[in-house]
């Protein structure tokens, strides 16, 4: 019943604000005799690490895991995995403007109403500093499906879109360029793009398109664990997400059952994937890809009118050290969540035969 | 950790294949002296049935809802509601040929392919019978909540949409046509197009838009029970969805920050609603609203290619009396979806503060 | 969340009052593939019918179970299972001089004051007619563990009290007898004791002894899903229930670690038992046994002063057909919730080590 | 569904080994608003720590728990609490010479065949340290309730009973001896007990009695989630529990019902509370008290024979500092438990009437 915790038999419960001393997290369900390759882990954190480029946020935090239980010998034991990740270059003071004034489009106002006290740093509990734990989770979970192959990338910012079927790109260039996508070409087009929109003090939305291959058939639970309903589950719960689509996504609803149905070969195996790798819940084999909208950043380098808590406008400037656009480290989380998800569908199907 | 089940305080768990005796299911954790407006259960249940209009199946279904318990003399009790709807029209002889024949893009395969074994009469468990219960469930959650108002309606068939914004729509108009098109030149248009698609034998998708207003501040609970997480859940576990959106959606990703941002006004309410009514997961208070695609429904009244146990290439020929185009039908099962999750979260929310 | 759920990944779901017109429930995360022998369910449900016997009720209910989903063609499909138990023999009217009335050590006065509104007919949702649900349950989880061996007996009623090891009773004399008490003399005074209780329209207490033998070693999650908390949980969700020891259990509380701990076979097993075949939370492949306390019932066929909703003093006659003595027909029950229990921690283990 | 998680609204989920960096946990769904008083929790600490008399392990751990987000200004936010003890005073040296060793009546044996992989210093995750962690969580939980009073006291040590009616013992004495027994003379007669015990190098069990008062009416969900039911559960969990029994318990089965229910006097309190303050699974108001077993510890400072993990016999000597009587420092740990089921049951209240 935690709203802090995700997933069913492999679940994730996190906790920490981004001018907290840590993050953390406790991994529980990890079956045991798993061993664990901690450089992969911190990998994972580096693509996702403010910093590492002249287009994403230039805070520098060192963002290094340290595992505090749940592996001996460089193994899982099964016991719970705790984690924690210091918070160690927070500048409080960035914040102090904020204490009471509400940013646009931001979760203060909201926090403020539920809870009636809320931690005005760095957005507390709603900053995205929040996924670093779920990139650690997301790194644990795909060495427990090796053979389950994710790879995420940027295939959109702003109106600039791929305009190729995922299946004619080289997912080995995703990591070639600092925008994460792709398509080369494309791919120069959105880092211009990001660093001219960064100029106006400005942000961009832009998507991104996730492809998950070699999943094994049976993966998804109906009818209330459908593998498409718990991953737009963990997409909507990332930070500046507003939709998720899967297969033919929105574009499927313009089209006839007769050209939309995926043909069978005799293998099992569908002419087409309009379907996106899943039917009737549960994953068919074919390549499950879906894509995620991201909207632009809130925090923005201009000032903005506002209100403060006393119900006064008030001129907000826009500071701090912020992303122009989030979805170049959003690629990373993505990919984590994808796996959390993938992961606890294949521990649950061990069960579904007698 | 049931995979029946919705909800954390508010929860439904179900069972049921279209041709077994009975669906069903059992909510929890309703409150104890709700008065329940029966007629407003069955009305709802109304909506969705099958045979109401020409536009949709013509199966005949009475869909009488009749209760077991956790109600005594017209008042919940706080305890556990057992539900029940009886099958009463189902034509078994009608899937016959469906024995070991895969159906494109339904469930038959992946069913098959996960548990080994299956009903294949009318999709067992797969089949959209089951929202049936959904319905049930959501008209006791809507009476739960009254002062919420939920209108779902249909946005578009196929390439019709509705080309104005939802504020400009008069609800009360959605269900004076048949396919619950506040917008009546376009609800014109669209059953035309559907009558059009019905005469081929095929089938057309479409997109249901669901506006949520009065909802209080301070529904949702990150980080990973969001108001807009459990939406897309809810909405991904319906039968031929393939994407949910919220708020600017896919459309915002294109838009800059200082676009993008909803400045507020002195009272809190914001100027513009691009968050579609909720911030860091939280309902702000504003207009709630979603969009949710539809496929094609799967069923074709053509002869298809497809194969069946046995690995064998067959001829598959339409048969059945099959929604030529689901949305009309879908829109009071966005509204029960909706409405439990809106109930969940205001329970939830009445623990929020000491 | 729901709080008439029992089970992690196999799960039971509940409704009914004794005086509606069904009790019933959901069992989901059964496996599918599993052969279901419909008669063992029933012989189990007729073990706790009332009117079996001379010391136990006279009501006379058929207690048949109806499956409404989840299986096909004899066996589990993985969909939930629906089930009901129709409410038959029901006589409301023992019941109208409760409307306003609470009897003493009963759920009435509670009942009341939490929910403000009761279902007063046989006791409501508190009755233990609800129990029938369980052994459908139980028996469905009995055929998923075949080779778990599970017996439960009546170890003592009142102060007559079997004072033998469970070692050196035969368990296929359990159903021997009415009381269902394998050690043949005791159970001659048991009933003797039932019969004086009855005559003098009292009602007695005792206790019952489960074995459960041939346990896989591994049982059991630790921290807080220990095979021993959830036998207590489950035993202590039975009406009447006031105790639950396993292992040495409160006499083990006078011993010392020297006389207390099981020494190891090389084999693994112990040369002692006072573990109760539960070590850290996980079973050890020893027997599994524990005890439960039941209190007299609370209905006596005398008058009792007692109070009625406006605070007034009342004589309360005792009414209806009640069991003198609990135990006998619990027998079955304690079974049942123990098959449950094991047979999810068998699920649970599946999915320990990658 | 997490094996580290208890509670429904109110969960603690754990992590830590006895001789990893730190132990831990996630406290989430306090309310937002609870001024936390810091000393209490370090105080309830206290009273479970090593080293503090002479009748408990001469471990010397500082216990101080450092709470790492959810609190701010003093105050909950409505955040998951993240919070961590470290390790400082570990001897893994200690250990060593259990590495391929199982002690007898540890887990170290289950532990091993169930994970295949087994942290061997200090009990790993079947430490008893663990319990450290549920203080903490206990200690808020109290402060969620402060009109509800909870006390535990040692009922008995080996054979050694307090002889008097709860009722009879003034609780402001239980602290003002070290092995928390509120009845001054038969405390000196324990300790002596125990001393001689850790003499002779061996351990002793003994009993705890836990009174809860001034508790509301109304708390406890039936049928699954029974006050006592949840109380059972969480006693169970605890490290040496063989028992729980509430109200008259054992004793209560060898009683008649015209002596064992509870009449009411005219204000619903009752005259007698047989029902240990919960009737049908709902506080009834009365005082609630219940009783637990605890065996002797397992781990004796003499030499035992045992095996090894090749299957070998071995001799095991008794080394490192341990208990020679688990029930003195078990008495917070016992109303910590005590404490988080309350406040969760407290919480679910909230929401039982609309």
């Amino acid at each position: 019943m935690s709203s802090n915790s995700i997933g069913k038999l492999l679940t994730l419960t996190t906790f920490g604000e981004s001018h907290g001393e840590a993050i953390g997290g406790i991994i529980d369900g990890c079956p045991a005799g798993l061993e664990i390759n901690f450089d992969a882990i911190q990998q994972e954190l580096n693509r996702r690490k403010p910093g590492q480029s002249k287009i994403v946020t230039q805070r520098n935090e060192a963002d290094e895991v340290q595992f505090l239980s749940g592996i001996f010998e460089g193994k899982t034991t099964g016991a719970s995995i705790g984690f924690q990740i210091k918070n160690t270059h927070q500048r409080s003071s960035d914040y102090n403007h904020l204490k009471n004034s509400f940013r646009p489009s931001h979760a203060d106002y909201t926090y403020q109403q539920k809870y009636g006290h809320r931690d005005y740093q760095g957005g507390g509990r709603s900053s995205a500093r929040e996924t670093a734990n779920w990139i650690v989770a997301g790194a644990i979970a795909k060495q427990l499906i090796p053979s389950i192959k994710i790879n995420a990338f940027t295939s959109s910012v702003g109106k600039i879109y791929i305009n190729k079927p995922f299946q004619s790109l080289d997912f080995q260039k995703i990591e070639s360029n600092i925008v994460r996508c792709p398509d080369q070409e494309k791919a120069s087009e959105m880092i211009a793009e990001i660093e001219s929109i960064k100029k106006q003090g400005d942000t961009i939305g832009g998507t991104i398109t996730c492809v998950i291959q070699n999943v094994p058939i049976g993966l998804g639970e109906p009818i209330f664990n459908k593998l498409q309903a718990q991953l737009a589950h963990a997409m909507l719960s990332l930070n500046a997400v507003k939709g998720f689509e899967y297969g033919s996504g929105f574009c499927g609803t313009e089209m006839k059952g007769s050209e939309h149905n995926d043909l069978f070969n005799v293998d099992g195996t569908t002419k087409t994937n309009l379907s996106g790798g899943i039917q009737g819940g549960i994953s068919n084999g074919m390549d499950l890809y879906f894509r995620v909208a991201f909207k632009p950043v809130a925090t923005i380098m201009k000032t903005q009118e506002s209100i403060n808590s006393l119900g006064e406008v008030i001129n907000l400037e826009g500071k701090g050290r912020h992303d122009p656009c989030v979805v170049p480290r959003a690629v990373p989380i993505v990919e984590a969540l994808a796996a959390l998800v993938l992961a606890d569908f294949y521990l649950l199907n061990k069960i579904t035969r007698v």
